[in-house]
């Protein structure tokens, strides 16, 4: 990727364009959490802290699925946000996936009891000091617990009256309803997988790897990345009255390959990570026993005394940071680490090369090299 | 509602009629559930277990939603199920209702720490057995726990992809739209104001009662009679471009007590239901610490000290049938029940009175009458 420029490379023209879609999709973030304050106040004010749970998480992110949408459909002929009349659909598509990861991740730290999300407890943690510093009677874990199954619902529901918003010609029936459709199904049954995978019994190494892959797949590149791309062509596609046109195959050429490195650099860093950056505490996917193509290599690489450590160690809340340490030690002892950054440097060149095979003009390949090397090079 | 029919006085045209249309709706959740096993099975055989889950789940059920949506299509001017050409509208909104419902159901389960459901062991419990049968490693509330999460994550999302394949005309923008949003979000909220009032200190008797009206209403409600039955007209309307129709007002002024009524009764079921009939444990909301308007007029009817022993016992999940029985003393010998059973009365009465006031023809009528007997005078 070294030929590619950085973000901060980017052409005035391209950098403005974008901030300017990012603009737009907090305000139409905005606008709706203020129309849903209405409806909840209606209620019950009790209700609220729902909705500021999820407005706070929101407001965070890279906003990753948003601006590979909006470029997609840039590419795919979509009017730019520049234009005199925004392009409502999609604004409202990008607003939409960020409101569904904002749901998935509430949900995802339950599962995976994650204490911190972007730096800041996660959602159902602040329920729990909801119920602390009221001195409520009760459960405080259950009352965490069903504070953070509602919320994600709620905004699982918001997601998709978002989504739908988009209305009629642009939406129903097309690829874009169903790509968004698919997505979420793949996405929950490779989060279950996920989970799978940290409870059946220890396999073989091949069996543990091809799992990881396809969780990764599943769980995270097509989501993303592959699907928030094409979403946002089929729907510029959609517009212009034109759903077969060979540029959606293109994007998922690019979009799935960054996807799978997106997810790889993450798993480095959910050991390799530096808590300041991440937000969350040092190798915490080691202790929440997360199986990830990182730990499916390392198990290929070591000696038995120390796989069965690793084993024992994977999902053990109380490991000390020097057991972490240790582990750390065997990925780069082992050449693991640097298996996995040659894996990384592999999805890297496959992106590079469906970048530039997509039929797109300059500024937008730009704004997609961009944001490819800012996935796969990132620290948090 | 003593004059009004029994459902088997209905006709035998009404009884085909809703037959034929309740074999619709389960024939449209097959060949759905057969396109996700599809797609499903692409991505692992491992993740069949979620899509079995739900398809077992919500292979029961009442069909309350689905039943009222119908009729209030067809008294909106809504073509029968036994014209030539099916419905499709009608029969997809009838099928996300029930989606909609076996979701809620599958995290209230969670929230509730409910082992059974319909008779059978709740979602989560399946996971639970899964875990163990399986002997795999790890926690088995915990993975349980996740099963259920995404099982119902998915569920929802299925919902929602099947009420969105109503499709274009039918549905963008519209009252119906809007009506099946609207419901979501004070499902979702009734249910947390549900919790919240489960860990709050013990408030003043009208306070409780209060709490306890508004939760009946956004929990179950406009969710379980009033939105069904407005949706299903707001969907003919549409159809025949004719939104304003004074029409489903009328509807909320039937669904609404209706929707009460029905809750009440549940409450009551609740205490003191069969669990042969319930499929439910004998006493399952006191040992859940349900705060319901039963147990609002229970404390209020009471002296000092047995309130005192009713608050101990509220979410005691180890209270013995004997205690049980003494609170179900009380509440009969108090007073409490008949009270009950008099706001049920008085329910009953309002809708009968909106039923007379309903522009629908004749056996729409009887159809109508027949699901408000069988929901505010049922045994399960």
């Amino acid at each position: 990727m070294t030929e590619q420029p950085k973000p901060e490379n980017l052409s005035d023209g391209v950098k403005s364009e974008q901030e300017a879609y990012l603009r737009a999709v907090e305000a139409t973030m905005s606008e709706f959490f203020a129309q849903q304050r209405t409806l909840l106040t209606a209620i019950s004010h009790d209700a609220l802290p729902l909705l500021e749970a999820i407005e706070s998480l929101s407001s965070g992110g890279k906003r990753l699925r948003a601006l590979l949408s909006y470029w997609g459909w840039r590419g795919a002929g979509g009017d730019s946000i520049l234009e005199r009349s925004a392009p409502t659909p999609i604004i409202r598509a990008g607003a939409a996936l960020e409101l569904f990861q904002s749901a998935a991740l509430i949900h995802d730290d339950i599962i995976d009891r994650s204490d911190t999300r972007r730096g800041k407890p996660s959602v159902h943690k602040k329920f729990e000091t909801q119920h602390i510093q009221n001195s409520w009677v009760g459960d405080t874990f259950n009352y965490g617990l069903t504070g953070g199954i509602i919320a994600g619902d709620l905004c699982l529901s918001w997601s998709e009256q978002m989504f739908s918003s988009i209305g009629e010609g642009a939406l129903s029936g097309t690829e874009a309803r169903n790509i968004f459709d698919t997505m979420r199904t793949e996405v929950m049954a490779g989060q279950y997988l996920d989970v799978l995978s940290e409870v059946i019994p220890v396999e073989t190494p091949e069996n543990a790897l091809a799992r990881a892959h396809r969780v990764i797949q599943y769980k995270s590149a097509k989501y993303s990345c592959e699907h928030p791309l094409v979403l946002g062509g089929a729907l510029a596609l959609t517009a212009i009255a034109h759903q077969d046109h060979p540029i959606l195959g293109k994007y998922r050429a690019f979009g799935l390959p960054l996807g799978e490195g997106f997810q790889l650099r993450d798993d480095e860093l959910g050991v390799f990570g530096e808590p300041s950056a991440t937000g969350k505490p040092a190798g915490d996917d080691i202790r929440e026993g997360k199986r990830t193509v990182l730990i499916a290599l390392t198990t290929q690489n070591i000696s038995a005394e120390d796989r069965r450590m690793l084993e024992g160690a994977l999902g053990n809340p109380e490991l000390t940071n020097q057991q972490i340490s240790k582990i750390r030690e065997l990925m780069i002892d082992s050449g693991t680490l640097e298996h996995v950054e040659e894996l990384i440097a592999q999805k890297s060149e496959a992106v590079d090369t469906a970048l530039h095979a997509l039929p797109v003009s300059e500024p937008i390949r730009c704004a997609l090299s961009a944001i490819a090397a800012k996935a796969l090079h990132r620290k948090a």
